[in-house]
């Protein structure tokens, strides 16, 4: 396994063109039908160097145990998934969900993760503009033990497709906005591409968000998509220019890891280790 | 019916706050089951004062006849529904869309409707950039037949989610751009709730609009939406604060129709005549 041998300078070479598996990491959502141990030792078998971690996927194990399972199999953990959901109608609620936000980052930092990802939260009853203000206060309210912990955060910008009730922060405009105003070197932003393809300020953006970004995520776009949450597509198979908006993202300085999230009840219904062979495959043609 | 004696005038007043039914429109795609004639009947039955045609309405019937029904009955007809779709990977049907555009002009002309609604198109296999100029080319191929015969076309821009097949446009900001750049007064912008209310520039872009603002599209959005395409709400249903919207759309000098277009396979299946006047409460109640 290179990635056992693998150094942070390794990874920033943003002259290689030609994708590498040892950049190409999968979220554990992607393949929600293994069990973490099992996706683990699939990601191995198949090549794969990082990991993201679901929360769902850490139900009932020891969360620093899994983690050295996991970086003793040979995989580096990218990012745990995922925090926000600072948006609410009920004031109570929203104190709840900022100690559910620092229980998370307790979580990465037990596990070994340096970043928790934010799906920021929206509430049909609240307006975006209140929705936001709420964002940003949840953020500063858990940034301190972020950084006390090492822990970083992402804002993730989502497709407005989800703005009623996942994320009133539905462009990269608004995430870079969020992070200049707050400006902790513990924050920054998630690029995914799913969730921001269409957008015609995307590459000013990037631009703008340069050492911010901390991550990237990739899937496709299908056409027809037949469901809003569950019908991603494998890379290659819709109308994302990604090696485009990839070139922006490394333009911009970054050279972490590429990300596979992929939601789909129909690859979740395939035989996972085939998929796995898919989505790397995917990853050398189409990334 | 107020509709008779109304005129234009009399529907440009920003001051007025109360909704009232001789603004209220809707499109003929919100009641698809019913025939046109019938339509146009139960809207007038409702209190309803325009209509906005969908091509597919008009199918097997003499255009200009139906044009004088819809008068002779009261209503008044405000757009026609729909033109564009100038986006194609093959160059002959692009060549095939533009006359196709023209045709609907001339069809509108013939049906007395002052605008053609544009929904500009998109193709996976296009780039998007691409697609956007090819949008203007086509636009700038039809304008000079519309100007000749007194219609005006409206870019409508629509959620991203229809970036894929149905525009590339998918914001205010990009339409108002395309629109100063080609500079005609034949064209402006249709703003629709549905496709743009989470964007944080909206109001701004509203007021750049101006004047080229043609038409105010009104429905709302569910949660959760259960289809991309035909799980529209009724005003008041969803997260959308229509109020604040139009308020924008009114400060901006728009004083026309406020029209109602929900595709939804659940209001469809409903009798007509009292969704109908389920439209007509939620239009007084929630616009």
């Amino acid at each position: 396994m290179s990635a056992m041998h693998r150094t942070k300078d390794d990874l920033i070479d943003p002259g290689r063109v030609a994708p590498e598996t040892r950049r190409l990491c999968i979220h554990t959502a992607t393949t929600r039908p293994l069990p973490l141990e099992i996706a683990v030792d699939e990601y191995v078998r198949a090549g794969v160097s990082g990991i993201t971690v679901w929360r769902d996927a850490l139900a009932g194990r020891n969360v620093r145990a899994a983690g050295e399972r996991i970086r003793k199999a040979g995989l580096e953990i990218v990012s745990l998934c995922r925090g926000g959901f600072f948006v609410n109608a009920d004031e109570e609620e929203r104190i709840v969900a900022i100690e559910e936000n620092r229980a998370v980052v307790r979580e990465a930092a037990e596990l070994g993760a340096p970043l928790v990802v934010l799906v920021c939260g929206a509430d049909p009853a609240v307006p975006l503009p209140v929705a936001r203000d709420q964002i940003r206060s949840g953020i500063e309210a858990v940034l301190p033990l972020a950084a006390e912990l090492g822990v970083k955060l992402a804002i993730e910008p989502l497709h407005p497709m989800y703005a009623d009730s996942r994320s009133a922060i539905t462009d990269l405009a608004t995430a870079n906005r969020m992070c200049e105003e707050i400006d902790s070197p513990a924050l920054g932003v998630a690029v995914d591409v799913y969730h921001l393809w269409f957008d015609p300020s995307l590459e000013a953006e990037i631009d703008r968000a340069g050492e911010r970004i901390l991550a990237f995520h990739v899937c496709d776009w299908r056409t027809p998509t037949r469901d809003l949450l569950t019908d991603r597509g494998l890379m290659g198979e819709g109308c994302i220019d990604i090696p485009e908006i990839r070139g922006w993202v490394e333009a911009a300085g970054f050279g972490g890891f590429i990300e596979v999230e992929i939601f789909s009840t129909e690859y979740w219904a395939l035989e996972q280790r085939s998929y796995i062979n898919r989505i790397v495959g995917a990853y050398e043609a189409h990334v």
